[in-house]
């Protein structure tokens, strides 16, 4: 584990505002643009979509725009600027958009300790047809409010005040997110068909492109493209973020199987239900025994899986090192990022804020 | 029928490119950008769902495009200026993403005369999971297609040359017509929850949300502010677009009862099954019999509608007079949109293409 790695609590603050306060004001931003989206909406339907996103928004961990903000501080940005903060509330807009797709395709049931949106929107759900047709509506206006998130992200975006040359810069790296993002879940998605092709591979590339890259480098580039930082400082924040952004998902996996649900807010066998194909679980597979292999290919995306067979899976994941090996991943990770960070050609009040981020990214429990 | 209200038939180029030529540029421009998302695509996965968003591009009508044309015109824009081209282009992904969400919301079969790409999909399927496997592979696919299709016509926008003042213009209407639509689907949906309320006026209200303004006054306005048009020129805009688009909506409407598949693309049953709440239903309900109206209420919405009941409402419709009311409303349409045309503050040469525009909004049978 990367805990003792970790550089003293800095001041609140040193090199920038302190992680609360980023949340606080990218929270204020978001609140104040959908205050005057519920002011202007076209039609009076739409006023309880968006108290159902406020909802949803509650409760995220604002990491997109804590890895903006310290980009913008390592390129040298004005610690109060508004430019950060409005640009971190589109990466969180368009992360609600990720996730309330991603349930749906998921059914997932809970999401940050609450239902779902496209069960929440079930549940209210009023009219003839039955489950059915409630659970038609809840998928159908989840997919509609996942569209009004990416819309909406992209409109945040658009109204950041910044010169023509970064703007375009800014752009291309969202662009490259959104991208990367699409073909990391459709990659996931087409993975969990047949076994074709070398599995722990194809589990690394999801990996990068559904979440390391989108979680951490991009948001971190971002915010120093948008300061205008130089390509020494944007070389560093993708030899820092890379890293941290992969032990960031191989944590992800271990809390998909190993998690406390009452902490993560997710329910502690939809990863093992759904079957999904994480580094972690083709780890095992590799170093499994004839009979641990059975195990996995009997248990592994059952889609009714009970807890006794989760915990038969979870032995077999312990007793196959997989999930040693997954933290000696996550360490080196963290390891690699703190020595980029150390001789990295970054503002150096930022480098305590980033080496915190990699403590938080890593040795999470939710 | 507004056909003998067309004026005749002008030569091709007068006032601009042919319709043909502009569906030839903008189709060159969309294959151009799809052919360099292929190259660049992040991974192999990517490719062929770029080859299936081509397929689904084939086969449209355009119209998004050839209104972001004239208003181009209107506004007095070069004829042969490529930003017209490049924003029509990202006008018709956005059309895209619409309708792939679309279908996946009603659980269509059929568009463009091809299987829907939820159902082209989920005939890919080849894992394990039999038939529902397949399903929530097509409509998870679908979903993910439908959000590159969002997030590449943004970044088609993003690429057109042009002066921050329009750019900040055409991006105030952009935004308004994709929060629009996502609204009028979204009062579509709840639409068919229950029964409150006044079903004529909601009807109508879906109608303007959902399609009128974007299919036509929306486009038209945005072709007109990218070329600078003034004031008088954009208002001509809004008052010949919004009696179109409502043509053509309820042209739609009709189409989708009574309408031939062959020439649609279009399953003929899907509308009266799925109960869409359209205002030739809610026409036919206000003046129908008591008995009349106890046949929508049985047949309307029944999810396995067969032909002859498809017929018995069929014939309600008619008896109701709610066809010939609907004809009404779109000639009606159809002769305000060419009175505003002959009096409107814009360049003489694009009046001819507005009024073929009507005709083909309006008439059409597909």
């Amino acid at each position: 584990m990367a805990t003792e790695l970790v550089a003293p609590p800095t001041p609140a603050v040193a090199g920038g505002l302190s992680p609360g306060l980023v949340r606080e004001r990218v929270d204020a931003a978001l609140a104040a643009f959908l205050a005057a989206k519920t002011d202007s909406a076209p039609d009076a339907c739409l006023p309880p979509l968006v108290t159902l996103l406020r909802d949803f928004l509650r409760g995220g961990k604002r990491l997109r725009p804590l890895f903006c903000h310290c980009g913008w501080l390592a390129g040298g940005g004005d610690p109060g600027a508004e430019q950060p903060v409005v640009v971190g509330a589109a990466l969180e807009l368009f992360h609600a958009f990720a996730l309330v797709h991603d349930d749906v395709m998921d059914a997932s049931d809970l999401r940050r300790g609450r239902p779902t949106v496209h069960r929440a929107l079930a549940a209210r759900y009023d009219g003839t047809g039955g489950e059915r047709a409630a659970e038609r509506f809840g998928t159908s206006g989840a997919i509609l409010l996942g569209d009004l998130c990416l819309v909406w992200s992209d409109e945040l975006l658009a109204a950041v005040e910044v010169e023509g040359g970064r703007r375009r810069a800014v752009r291309r790296l969202v662009d490259t997110m959104r991208t990367e993002l699409v073909a990391g879940q459709y990659l996931d998605l087409a993975g969990t068909i047949g076994s074709d092709g070398d599995e722990l591979r194809r589990a690394w590339r999801v990996v990068r492109l559904k979440t390391a890259r989108y979680t951490v480098e991009l948001p971190l580039r971002i915010g120093a493209v948008l300061s205008g930082a130089s390509a020494r400082v944007l070389n560093a924040c993708g030899a820092y973020g890379r890293p941290v952004g992969e032990a960031f998902q191989l944590r992800d996996d271990l809390l998909g199987v190993f998690g406390d649900p009452a902490v993560t807010g997710k329910p502690a066998l939809d990863d093992l239900r759904e079957g999904k194909r994480t580094v972690l679980m083709a780890l095992a597979r590799r170093h499994a025994t004839a009979a641990q292999r059975a195990i996995i290919t009997a248990l592994h995306g059952k889609p009714d899986l009970d807890h006794d067979e989760a915990d038969r899976l979870r032995a077999v994941l312990r007793d196959t090192g997989a999930v040693t090996r997954v933290e000696e991943l996550i360490e080196n990770r963290a390891r690699q990022a703190l020595a980029v960070l150390a001789s990295a050609a970054i503002a150096p009040q930022v480098k305590p804020r980033l080496a915190e981020l990699v403590v938080s990214a890593t040795t999470r429990t939710r």
